[in-house]
């Protein structure tokens, strides 16, 4: 059977519009450190441990994209200089990332279980993705969730 | 202030672990193509329209991480060949990807509309990603969701 497939021109896809953005590995890693509370240029490049020119280029697509956006900032005695935070749009990304990780947990789970638990802030309960066509069912957003270490976090010991 | 993210090794974390599989654009276009129906490699290569020796290595990556798998098929007086499906782990992968496109839609609507819709088969009603710790919200499965050509779909015209 011939699919159905061919009938159309996929060019303005959701998917591929969000992967012409977000369309490769240390893209979406990079957006990782940064739900994980990264917000400099040497922290995210000691994070990731990329080529500091890979990482510059990913994080120009990024704020160019409106996914994270620049702020100053100033140490006492030190030249200004910029961090990266999410945006609103960039926040709004936790879900596909949140997707990807509970898929990894089911199929291949971490032998000593996941990395971050989440949960609702305000209940405790374990959030989960989900597809869902309840028009009352109220989506849970980045700022209700509470993002800690699971069991399969790995504490790294300093000497 | 410090992050806490550099107190723990991430590389057992579930985002990590998917995109060592998925881990870049063509494989997620890939899977979309199988999401639409496609199983055959002409036809991959056809909508794709990326290189053979790429779309090759992505399927084979797909196939042994058993997000694909083969079936032969066989048409009268052809010799035998090799179609891709998706396996149940692979058709877990759609919340991820409609979770993407959703954020695409979201931020960077097309100006004809969504190129799917994807609804709920049985009421009809429009399906979505969302975060949820709510126990009894019953998350609905590939085979429940109904996926047909959207306002923003461009039907390819043919002579």
């Amino acid at each position: 059977m011939r699919p159905t497939r061919f009938d159309f021109d996929l060019s303005n896809c959701g998917i591929q519009r969000a992967l012409d953005v977000l369309g490769e590995k240390w893209t979406l890693l990079v957006l990782r450190e940064a739900f994980y509370g990264v917000h400099r240029f040497d922290d995210f490049a000691r994070a990731l441990g990329c080529g500091r020119g890979v990482l510059s280029d990913r994080l120009k697509t990024l704020v160019a994209a409106n996914v994270l956006e620049l702020r100053d900032y100033a140490e006492p005695g030190l030249r200004p200089r910029s961090e990266y935070y999410l945006t609103a749009k960039g926040r709004d990304l936790f879900p596909a990332l949140m997707a990807l990780s509970q898929w990894s947990e089911r199929w291949d789970p971490a032998p000593d279980g996941p990395v971050a638990d989440v949960t609702d802030r305000r209940s405790g309960r374990r959030a989960r993705v989900i597809i869902s066509a309840d028009a009352r069912a109220k989506p849970l957003s980045l700022s209700e969730l509470d993002i800690a270490p699971g069991p399969g976090a790995r504490r790294i010991k300093r000497k």
